[in-house]
């Protein structure tokens, strides 16, 4: 059997031919990439023209993902496909007409809301959860219509199964881990991803070090049952990697994923205003090249080779397969 | 022999289930439609939505197009394929990275300038024409790459020569007419249309009745004369028609064509104060069904059958096929 395929459900980094470099040394055949946090519309196309001036001049590392085939092009031709996702659905500002459009653009996978209210939900760090909004309701049917995955990576509980119940098609929860295991604010209940798996949708494991048990210290070992114990909730086969890497980023950028334009003050989010900027990775997963510890810690704890393969990126090679397309 | 494609290499209506109704009634395969005349990019973009609306309510009726291809497959499913272009660069703003941009949201034709100087190039109403400014140089090569065609159908004549010259794939004149025989400003003199020949452009011939010799009463033997003249200059594979029908349309349209937001007068572009609207089309030209009228005139002429389905269409399509894809 060739290799499996190795997809990472969500990366932010501070883009850079290095980093590209990194991705082929790890042999990562595909990344979901954030390109939108508080960007507008036309602040995301600026985003999508600084990505198109990459894929030109580094054609020989990188191409455009559009769907599950492009990854299949990506692999035979030594590259790693990049697929655009927004973290908020500022892109599509208050207008239903702009999902169709980003999708055009490339987009496909849009969180409903980031930590905040939304238009369309409520997100993790906001008080009261009241579900899906009116545009909300609308924007998702619209997003299934057209192939833009709704992603609930930042949302609040009950708008997070609101949407796994309102979606024609299955969601995903990009870049997460389970709540049992670690109690972030950001992680999910088990509520929630039995829901999300009964539903044929797909959890991304994170490695942000807030989201991990111990934080920078959490061994591999650690990581590994808990995907494990996931697995037995809602089955290996609706599993992945979203590793939410944000490599290479000044304080400056943690600042705007935090704060945007939506506060004057400061917002520490996951952080603290003694630990305000990125923590350091766990030891061994410090960028693109680490995927093979990761494989290994997910045999070590019993994966079988199927299993693993599916959880490194064949499950989400289907995901991109069943969702990216137009209905 | 099955019937030739119809293509419209201009069209910029009102448009409505009964305009689209008529394009089938026609047997037209494929129009260029006008999206944009001094719309910026978010402008633009609504127009765009405005279209997926169309194509998702009357997909009965009418699809996208994006290459050559898309017009077979219309025919095939008995509609029109619609293709999006842009008489002023205004879409782009002063933003080099649009070109690739509006390409992916399916934009085939740009212009350098409508009627005014433009950042690209200048416009045939004004009174100096300077050519291609230092932008325009690089806008048209980034056009050239990605597939977007150079359309020099309201600019000035120097400006139009060094289109031709500068462009590394062959550009269009997609609405005007032969100015020794109407010499209106917006038509084109035997210099340029000998250019844009040996240069494998294309010329579609305009019936907005300012183009036409007798303008409103113009006759249709006139009109194929005129057609069969300047086939003696540039080849008859070099022809087409871009009716520059503009049905339906109010009053205040021809305003917004005219003067968009560059002036706070009045403009009458090739009106006047006494003839401030749109002129009534000719007899045999006043919608969509008549494309049969031009054809049989084609003939009348001495046009053999097979230069006559060139001039109809397959001449855009072989032109369409050649221009859309990128390099």
């Amino acid at each position: 059997m060739s290799r499996p395929y190795r997809i990472d459900g969500l990366q932010y980094a501070n883009w850079s031919p290095e980093i590209f470099r990194q991705m082929r040394e790890g042999a990562v055949d595909a990344v979901h990439v954030t390109i939108a946090y508080h960007e507008n519309f036309r602040e995301t196309v600026l985003n999508i023209e600084q990505w198109n001036r990459w894929f030109e001049l580094h054609d020989d590392l990188i191409m455009m993902g559009r769907s599950g085939d492009d990854v299949r092009r990506a692999r035979e031709t030594n590259r790693t496909a990049i697929f655009f996702g927004f973290q908020n659905p500022s892109p599509i500002e208050d207008d239903i007409g702009l999902v169709e459009i980003v999708h055009t653009l490339g987009g496909r996978f849009m969180q409903l809301t980031y930590n905040n209210q939304s238009l369309l939900a409520t997100g993790c760090y906001e008080t009261d959860d009241t579900g899906l909004t009116r545009m909300g309701r609308e924007v998702v049917a619209e997003m299934n219509r057209v192939g833009l995955v709704v992603d609930m990576s930042h949302s609040g509980e009950r708008s997070t199964l609101e949407a796994i119940e309102h979606s024609a098609r299955p969601i995903a929860i990009t870049h997460a881990n389970a709540a049992s295991w670690q109690p972030a604010l950001r992680n999910k209940s088990d509520d929630v991803l039995r829901a999300l798996g009964e539903s044929g949708g797909m959890l991304g494991f994170s490695m942000y070090p807030h989201h991990l048990k111990g934080k920078s210290d959490c061994t591999l070992d650690s990581f590994c049952g808990m995907i494990a114990t996931t697995a037995e909730l809602m089955g290996a086969e609706r599993l992945g990697i979203g590793s939410d890497l944000c490599q290479d980023q000044p304080d400056s950028v943690v600042e705007w994923m935090r704060v945007g334009r939506w506060t004057k003050k400061i917002d520490y989010g996951e952080g603290s205003a003694s630990d305000a900027g990125f923590p350091p990775m766990p030891s061994w997963f410090a960028d693109n090249r680490d995927f093979g510890n990761i494989e290994a810690g997910l045999r070590a704890v019993g994966f079988s080779d199927s299993e693993t393969a599916g959880i490194m990126g064949e499950n989400w090679l289907r995901f991109f397969d069943e969702s990216f397309g137009g209905r």
